[in-house]
């Protein structure tokens, strides 16, 4: 590259970090809103937020990054595709190309409305009744269509909304990889409900105090690898990880006094987000080859040691004594192996955020079937509630009271997230398939869990995956781990091989 | 006022408020680093702030800035000299020409070495050896010199520094005020020290529980007015107290478990600076109308709520019973009039930050007299621990056994802080005088206090001081809320009305 080609894509570096520095200061305030903020700060809060925001939209959509990106794609046509450079130019060019295209009065409109359907959907859940959430959803919709003009798609305008969570996805892969979970899901669950054996689920429910959660709580997000030293852990309403920047990344849970899972499994889950978070490249800080690949590739961490970790049985080996003795008053008469049965219970219910790792995929095949018919047009909005309790009553055999257990329990739709719903069974997907091909490379993953060693599987994951960035898109990445397409096999085999023992199915 | 020229002040003042927005940001980064940050979070924080000041720097500084300056004083000439547009523009204006007429280099260099010297008395400190540090101070009084004749004075070059922390206020003022009490201090403490009444100050050290503490804090901070939900009491390590914008300002403590008084001072301190922050008027958020007069004025509210409220008898005879049952088992044998006594302890030390109502002053007058001396070139930095000692000794009684207890105590040299000093001991004074004008016109504040109730004297500090913003320079305000000059006698009877009873001096 000449001399001035390499000054120019320091520029361009240089500006891109910079804008990144700055979305990196509205995480602080972020975390900051959902931790600690006092109620009075709400308002001044969102100016800060729409400041910053309104700055590093302005700065990233500055013609000269246009013109920067544009010499920087010339200078590096030359250069291999999986190269950092071009990597970066790529993935930036992605994201400029979209934020350019997608006119001004279309995102100020996608932002008002998407804060009123919020507040209407509020109100919607809290009487249960659908109605006058529906004319909200629909202007939704027909801006979201807008949206998917404006930046273009594939196969089909879904497609559009897809890319902003998982990009590269289409909605004809999805639906086909869903649909292969589909039946044999049903069919697992259905069998699973015939069996006569039943965990005792009560034990989860005893006195669990708040003080000694948060004891295993962080002892087990540090035994996975979790560095305390380069992040938090808080607690808030709603729980998420957040990476605020290099050496700073932090998670939160709540405690339920009277539930051991809702905090232990969820503080697992936000750490594997972290893990990611902690295994990027540092040096490349506010650039795509320091950033992570997707939604779903992210979920696929979080899963990977909340689900397929953090509830196996050689996990449990090495941690029940810790906590049955930390927690002796509730757990004194509880064997390893009805602990073990109590977390890994599958039972249909109506809320997604509670259910188990058999049917929470039928949980988003659901949401999946119903906002891809309603984006193209197959369905209309008034339908959606008896369409979703028939869903449901298909597909988990059971059918929700109301509307506030069925179509309004999550705010996606009215926060205007439509294509984000996939992304958790992807995660679902990955994560599965991702432990396959690591118990085939790493001998004795098993009996490392049994004493505590999480360490050769933390550094394979850094190793494949973390330590890319967004070198690879998910489907590529997918391929250059495990060896192959994504593929729900995976998936399944391993939650048979879990249940079949459990439930003598 | 024209039109055209009401666009220009409303296009001013959307810049400014923006400025001030961003400003905001930077302050819960601030917070965040001195509360909860993980330790690996320092060097991308540093690399935040510096972006943040850097912006808030160049937009501030802008042209355009000067521009709608200029144009705002020509369209203001008519209206009164303290309507809020005039108040507005002014002040803005003393802040535009300080940052225009501070050359980039200047500052730069006094960052850097600042940075630098910070690390040299950290080291200095440790060792307790002053001669490396004098390098360092040398270069920065250099360096503010500069600094001084690039902004300009009115008489002497250290009038430019006062002004940056108590603008308005000058080197002669100020010597005349603090020479007038150094005498009388000197012969109070040594009339207290030869008295044979002293208090049990062990009263103080024995076990006080830190979260007995934490309630207590919190219900004396209420108490006062302090507003819970739109703040925060946070633990760090150097307390201090920081607004984040409307509806939002926080305070921090340090507790000891050892030591009653550090904490809850401590805290009614910080509270004091939070009353006045949450007395400011928010319709002016990030305009002078809406900001703190000076230093000196911030501190003389929280050193209003700390002392001459909070060490006050008809405080405690309201808040001792509360105490007492709290740590009972360590302050069941104390009276309150034994307890009153230890919290109002006189005993010449070393420290300033550990120094008592009285002391306090001489410990400011000693820096007070060694910075000018200094700064006006009457003085060789290599003099300092000799002088140090040397004014210990004579306004005192006691001669620090070594520099870390001596000069080297405070950070403020190193840091570049020189001008700083007088404001805590103009706090004092303004407390005093603000209090006697307070009593004069509230009936029963006393009486008030005893039985918990301090709303009247806040409404009156809100009403005279709060709300009014810049609107008056510290000065003027002090004529407009007690009816003269600033006059140290004020400080002197309080002290003298409150030790003579006790020491029987």
């Amino acid at each position: 590259m000449a001399e001035t080609d390499k000054e120019l894509l320091k520029e361009l570096y240089r500006r891109i970090t910079e804008i990144s520095l700055l979305h990196s200061c509205a995480a602080v305030l972020e975390w900051d809103e959902r931790t600690y903020m006092p109620p009075g700060g709400g308002n001044h809060r969102a100016e800060q937020k729409a400041l910053l925001s309104g700055m590093v939209h302005e700065k990233f959509t500055a013609p000269q990054i246009g013109d920067l990106l544009k010499k920087a794609e010339d200078s590096l046509s030359g250069a291999a595709a999986d190269s950092p450079d071009r990597v970066n130019i790529r993935e930036l060019r992605r994201q400029y190309d979209k934020l350019v295209k997608v006119p001004k009065s279309l995102v100020e409109e996608l932002e008002k409305t998407t804060t009123l359907a919020e507040q209407a959907w509020v109100e919607a859940r809290r009487k249960s009744d659908t109605a006058p959430f529906l004319p909200w959803l629909e202007k939704i919709i027909n801006l979201k269509r807008r949206y998917a003009e404006a930046i273009g798609y594939k196969t089909e305008p879904y497609d559009a909304l897809l890319d902003d969570y998982e990009p590269g996805e289409t909605a004809a892969n999805l639906k086909q990889v869903l649909e292969n979970l589909r039946l044999p899901l049903v069919e697992m669950i259905r069998a699973i409900a015939d069996s006569d054996r039943k965990p005792k689920s009560e034990i989860l429910q005893r006195n669990f105090p708040l003080d000694k959660q948060e004891i295993i709580g962080r002892l087990a997000a540090s035994a996975i690898g979790f560095d305390m030293d380069s992040g938090r852990l808080d607690v808030t309403t709603h729980p998420f990880c957040i990476g605020i920047g290099p050496g700073d990344t932090r998670i939160t849970t709540r405690y339920n006094a009277n539930h051991f899972g809702q905090a232990f499994f969820g503080i697992l889950h936000e750490t594997g987000h972290a893990l990611y978070d902690q295994g990027l490249d540092k040096s490349y800080f506010g650039l795509p080859m320091g950033e992570s690949v997707s939604l779903g590739i992210h979920e696929s961490q979080s899963r990977l040691w909340e689900n397929v970790v953090g509830r196996s049985l050689a996990f449990w080996q090495y941690f029940y004594p810790w906590v049955q003795k930390l927690f002796y008053d509730s757990l004194k008469d509880v064997s390893l192996e009805e602990f073990y049965f109590a977390i890994n219970e599958v039972r249909p219910s109506f809320i997604r955020v509670e259910a188990d790792e058999a049917t929470y995929n039928l949980h988003i095949l659901v949401r999946f079937e119903i906002e891809h018919a309603i984006f193209s047009g197959d369905l209309k909005t008034a339908d959606i509630p008896a369409v979703w309790n028939d869903k449901f009553k298909k597909y988990l055999g059971v059918e929700p009271p109301d509307d506030r257990q069925g179509c309004l329990q999550d705010v996606h739709w009215g926060a205007g997230l439509i294509g984000y719903f996939p992304t958790y069974t992807l995660g679902n997907l990955y994560s599965a398939q991702f432990f396959a091909a690591a118990k085939k490379e790493l001998t004795d993953l098993e009996k490392q869990f049994a004493s505590g060693q999480f360490s050769d599987l933390l550094n394979w994951l850094r190793e494949k995956i973390h330590r890319h960035g967004q070198r690879y898109r998910a489907a590529e990445l997918v391929v250059k781990v495990t060896g192959e397409p994504l593929n729900s096999r995976y998936l399944l085999e391993y939650l048979r091989g879990k249940y079949a023992p459990l439930y003598g199915i």
